[in-house]
């Protein structure tokens, strides 16, 4: 925490050195901690270590994928075009769908790799397999943490879909774990580099939009269908729905927006407040498709139809973070970056600033694009991949590939999966309490301060 | 309050009778509470008498206006085109300003009015002037509520422009004079009256949205050219963002939302967080504009450039509101009513309704012009309006005097300035309290229940 950072002396004992290149590492600055070379400093970060891990480059990436439904097989594809990526083991409660993924990897010319299809704790048995460096799993939510926590535990790095963690007791058993075992806990989040959101963080990053202030962002996504099928996320994801009411899925409007305003490198959440309205469209959509006594028109919701957060950061930026599954309305994440110079705004996307711009008006974006658009997104197969949600689902299991393969930092870390994440108990805690505010931890523990910008 | 609402007897006491019929004037339906054929209630409001007269109709509205700036001349000149309607006085501090209105009026081919402008206290001798039936007040803010006070106690009508009050104690001053007084005490919100806006009114009373859950809205306009001026404005706006820090400005985004969810007619305003973003915006615009040593380089400023304030009604409706006038952007007032149903959003303007638009798409508000224009905007004079601000302007005014002589209810009442206004100031305690809850009191005391919608 803030009040733990004390001034420190240029050199200090071994495990405070220690600490001190553990920080430095997530910042692709990954100096050896046993070098003598490692520079002075003048703020040290006492007692636990990070849970940045610094690797070795790992010439391939070996991966056991828990969890190959949809998004799990949109990953397993993109890994099987990514160089140095080997799935070795599969795992899902669903034999057919491991069957799937099986011929998948086989049939693009790699061995076949180890099914596990015993029940819904199998993954502890992939967890024990030899080979595997990584695994990565895209489970029901509430699977992600027993997931990782057996990974992690078995000594393999962990990665998951979004969110990480559906409890604050859930973010602190990772934290720990992963301070424990050294291992790698990643949340991967797509969203962050998809094209818009990367176009804005670059122009943040070269000050278009002057100091930035305040960020709108949001998941408004009509799920009413997919809540209620009778396969896919339809058989978990509405149960979340039954018993919980805040933002549930925070993280692909947030993870774009904490970018641009540096948390965790800088800045960090302080503290949020949230509301809901009342819980209609779940019910209001049984009722218009399924006959009286189907068992779906039994069902009582807890979920707010539209909730709305407010988040403020320990610098004074501001967030307004929304969640609406349940209406009808046309997708979006909203995602607008405003500073003292100018703003970016999406769905639609445009653009104004001051002196740039014609006074008081939008500009496309894509008059920006020459000028400001992302490295990663300068290549026309990111442009043109299909797969998944395209490149950018694509992108962020190459970069993470990549990352592991340099040996280089991966471009976020478990503070920031698990600083999106929490959001969503914490906002069940403020709508539960009329709305008051709500401490959101600090998961560097005082690390943010010292750790530079991306 | 609500608990102050109790079942009661059919015919109740001739005050109990009188405060049912006060109520019922809200809603247009003002039935002679002489008369034996009141229909029968279930429900009555105890204690206070209604700040809603019920008025005879007023053949001519004899009007002294007071401060006559740029707003108010806006209005001058409306009011000088509305059939009925006759300035008899004008005050204002700058004597050239009273001779510009008095010159207008005369030009118009009506009776020169009486001038009034020695000095800041001048209006309560135009107060005294026999003649006049009602005052109306475009002054800075903080004059709005004496001027009211004012022409209440001298016997006149009370009009001003937004806001009503700027602190919670001139709330209840104005609503207690209201009520001793007997007087007409309004806050004339011209927004509420814009294109836009009474379309999406229409859909909403007509169910097009389905149950309304949730409404965005703000005022987002860069005013930092407009509070530096040396003239206008510039003279008094900026002090506010001195020593204030909140949303110092709601009511032109909040009131078309509160009318879309029948605030104070069927629902009232519960609770409210807000939350500001450092000041940044009017000291950066003082350094790019003004030489080192000048004295509007010396000032600070209280107000974070960006205010977000949450909203949650009684019924469980959500409004999320902001401000953000120091800042770079293109003008916005956000505009957004979600319901069951559907949607429509403002900046750009758009709808999308369940099973009448295409799957997850937005459509052009002309689309539905056709069908759904409000009655008030197929005027084509209306929409040809230009002075002010267009049409809304004409029509905030139009409306006024209409229903004055014709003896009916107001399109808003004080209970509606009131609790629109009143969110500036209890955003300022929110956010000097990190953002904790307050309540927003209920100043139809109880009367919301049972005043049905517009």
């Amino acid at each position: 925490m803030a009040h733990d950072l004390k001034p420190g002396p240029a050199s200090g004992d071994s495990r405070r050195d220690f600490l001190k290149v553990s920080a430095l590492a997530g910042l692709g600055l990954a100096w050896d901690p046993r070098s003598a070379s490692a520079p002075p400093t003048t703020t040290i970060v006492e007692a636990t270590p990070s849970a940045i891990p610094i690797l070795a480059p790992m010439e391939r990436v070996r991966i056991g994928y828990v969890g190959v439904g949809g998004q799990g097989t949109t990953h397993v594809q993109n890994l099987l075009n990514i160089e140095g990526a080997e799935i070795v083991a599969v795992c899902d409660i669903v034999e057919d769908k491991v069957r799937r993924a099986q011929d998948l990897v086989e049939k693009k010319g790699f061995k076949r790799p180890i099914g596990y299809s015993r029940g819904p704790h199998d993954f502890e048995r992939l967890c024990q397999q030899a080979d595997i460096d990584l695994v990565y799993t895209a489970t029901p939510w509430e699977w992600h943490v027993p997931v990782l926590l057996a990974a992690m535990n078995a000594g393999k790095h962990a990665l998951t879909e979004v969110p990480m963690a559906v409890t604050m007791e859930e973010c602190w058993q990772l934290l720990e774990t992963a301070e424990k075992t050294g291992r790698l806990c990643l949340m991967m989040e797509n969203c962050v580099y998809d094209r818009p959101e990367m176009l804005c963080l670059q122009m943040v990053r070269k000050g278009l939009f002057g100091e930035i202030q305040h960020g709108e962002c949001g998941y408004l996504h009509d799920l009413r269908g997919i809540k209620f099928a009778d396969e896919g996320e339809g058989l978990w994801r509405r149960a979340h729905a039954v018993r919980r009411n805040g933002n549930l899925y925070p993280t692909h409007g947030l993870g774009p927006i904490a970018q641009c305003m540096d948390i965790n490198r800088g800045d960090r959440f302080d503290y949020l407040v949230s509301m809901s309205t009342n819980a209609r469209g779940l019910r209001l959509y049984a009722a218009e498709h399924f006959p009286a006594d189907h068992p779906k028109r039994k069902e009582f919701f807890a979920l707010g139809d539209v909730n709305t957060t407010l988040i403020r950061t320990m610098k004074g930026k501001t967030i307004t973070l929304g969640h609406n599954c349940d209406n009808p309305r046309p997708y979006s994440r909203v995602n607008l970056v405003q500073g003292t110079k100018g703003l970016f705004s999406g769905y639609p996307n445009r653009i104004h600033i001051e002196g740039r711009s014609p006074e008081g008006q939008w500009e496309p974006i894509e008059k920006y694009f020459p000028e400001f658009e992302h490295p990663l997104w300068k290549s026309e197969a990111i442009r043109n991949e299909t797969n998944g949600h395209g490149g950018m689902d694509f992108l962020e299991d190459l970069r993470l590939v990549q990352a592991l393969r340099a040996g280089r930092a991966t471009d976020y870390s478990i503070y920031d999966g698990l600083a999106w994440s929490a959001i969503s108990p914490l906002t069940e805690l403020s709508v539960a309490n009329r709305s008051r505010p709500v401490n959101i931890p600090d998961f560097t523990r005082g690390r943010w301060e010292v750790t530079p910008a991306l």
